[in-house]
């Protein structure tokens, strides 16, 4: 199997009946005051909260019977944490999660809730990557990575597809990047679709290895991520790093101002619970980074999974 | 023209090219909880937030000409302040609105921004009305009252007419109670179209004169309104309190813990921002107010409009 629009169309074949097909909002005031014409597709009200779900369904049910049988295993304290819990309870196979000692008990709630069979560990990659490594041997699960495995890429790049079917003509696609998961899935499938697109991604500045990487040609790891952005606080995989070299035409980085003023934005303006990580393509809108005047733009708000006791306007910034 | 399932037709018809036709949204994890099949109709993405826009457009637009020219005047605080301001402006002519001289500057502002004339006053009733008929006196304009107001009522009963062609088979519908314009639309379109579907009106208990009033067969006013449901701080109005009485099963009242409890599991669960008036009705069935096993219910989420340096779960309560 190969990341490509086959693969993607037949994914989302795969996976609806498992998933939503999510809204994509407009707003004549959002317009007025970024000059473009914004289409946001909003993965906040996908199942579990997050786009994650797409690629999660797709990993699990493109398992053989024998393969399905002994489980799926990852490591992420995040939405694909959750969203792989909630798949494989779909199939009826277990699902065994690493998530650091650390996580909130919120997230563990959550994935509990979805029938998750958690495994805690220090909070470092290395103990992360021991501790699923040394599960899926004793258990024989597949291994779901959250972003550089190819059943999830090609199941995140089915919200593309969907917001490309109720918005055909955009100019200009924005996409978060983090892991890079969505980036490729979505690349992929817009450029196949309509090659004279463009894909723009985003990432925070506190966060912003992708730009970097996208510069020098090559992968430099993230050495401290300082967002409010969780989900994106991730150094881009090798084989999605291959995807935006091949079909992205920028990368731009985003304060974490901008990213609070935009989240809040959507909430008031949309009326919608969108996360930090997911408020990140409209934050480049804010801030000027981009001028869209006169263009059709596409927005994939990814999740909208957050604390509502610590929203971000409410506390003190570091 | 009286109020009636054709007069609501009509409406319906004259407003459209002027608000959104709201999604139906439903949610698995919330029917768990409570037993039923729940449909949330969004009115708190309709324009200006809220419901309130359905009937500020249909009386704005059954104006006449020559009555038209000379403008609208309300006095209201909230949603229908904006709403007939918006409502004006895309008519071209003045709305005059009488404001409490203790309004947020938030909602000023608002008002302001879709072209409302404010004139501030005492914030007392009497001054409120006082000088909103010294405006109407001076300008001639058609004084639009936010809830008695024939046209008005008549414009709110559009919102359940297209949940119902939505969820066509409903046995009970949920509707909070303030003025009482929203519930005697409702009332009126529900029964005429299904008239075997139960209305149940339900407003705080701290502001719990439509409950006392439908137990007393007459209207005993509000003298203390102690809810966060700014929306729903009001007396029910005669004509509408006559609807209820012909037409509603009974009045329900919840606690300010279940409303807040309500607004923050429907922000939390279905990824949107409704404001404390509009989580009333999904409050009674936190509290088991009302039981609804095996049955289908419509719950009209009345507005998004909140102030989120100011949600309630982050406030001490009094």
């Amino acid at each position: 199997m190969a990341l490509d629009l086959s693969a993607i169309r037949a994914a989302h074949v795969r996976i609806r009946p498992y998933i939503h097909r999510t809204p994509v909002l407009t707003s004549a005031s959002l317009d007025a005051r970024c000059g473009g014409k914004l289409f946001f597709k909003c993965e906040n009200f996908q199942k579990a909260g997050a786009f994650k779900s797409r690629g999660a369904v797709n990993a699990v049910f493109s398992l053989t019977h024998a393969e399905a049988a002994r489980g799926v295993a990852t490591h992420s304290s995040g939405n694909h944490a959750a969203a792989l819990a909630r798949a494989a309870r779909l199939r009826g196979i277990p699902a065994y999660i690493v998530m650091p000692s650390n996580s909130s008990p919120a997230k563990i709630r959550n994935v509990e809730g979805y029938g998750g069979r958690i495994t805690l560990c220090a909070p470092t990659a290395q103990a992360r990557e021991e501790t699923c490594a040394r599960l899926v041997t004793e258990t024989g699960a597949a291994m779901v990575h959250p972003f550089t495995n190819e059943h999830v890429m090609t199941g995140q790049g089915t919200a593309v597809l969907e917001l490309l079917e109720d918005a055909p003509d955009l100019d200009l696609i924005l996409c978060p990047v983090g892991g890079g998961g969505l980036l490729a899935g979505t690349a992929t499938a817009a450029k196949a679709v309509h090659p004279s697109i463009k894909i723009i991604a985003v990432e925070p500045a506190g966060a912003g290895d992708a730009a970097r990487s996208f510069a020098a040609g090559h992968i430099i790891p993230l050495e401290h991520a300082a967002t409010i952005a969780d989900g994106l606080r991730t150094t881009v995989g090798e084989p999605n790093f291959a995807v935006m070299q091949r079909l992205v035409s920028g990368v731009a980085t985003v304060s974490e101002e901008a990213i609070i003023a935009a989240m809040r934005q959507l909430w008031e303006t949309l009326k919608i619970v969108v996360e930090p990580s997911g408020a990140v393509p409209y934050a480049a809108l804010l801030e000027n980074n981009l001028r869209v005047t006169g263009q059709r733009v596409g927005l994939i708000l990814s999740g909208g999974n957050v604390d509502l006791d610590a929203l971000p306007w409410m506390m003190k910034q570091p």
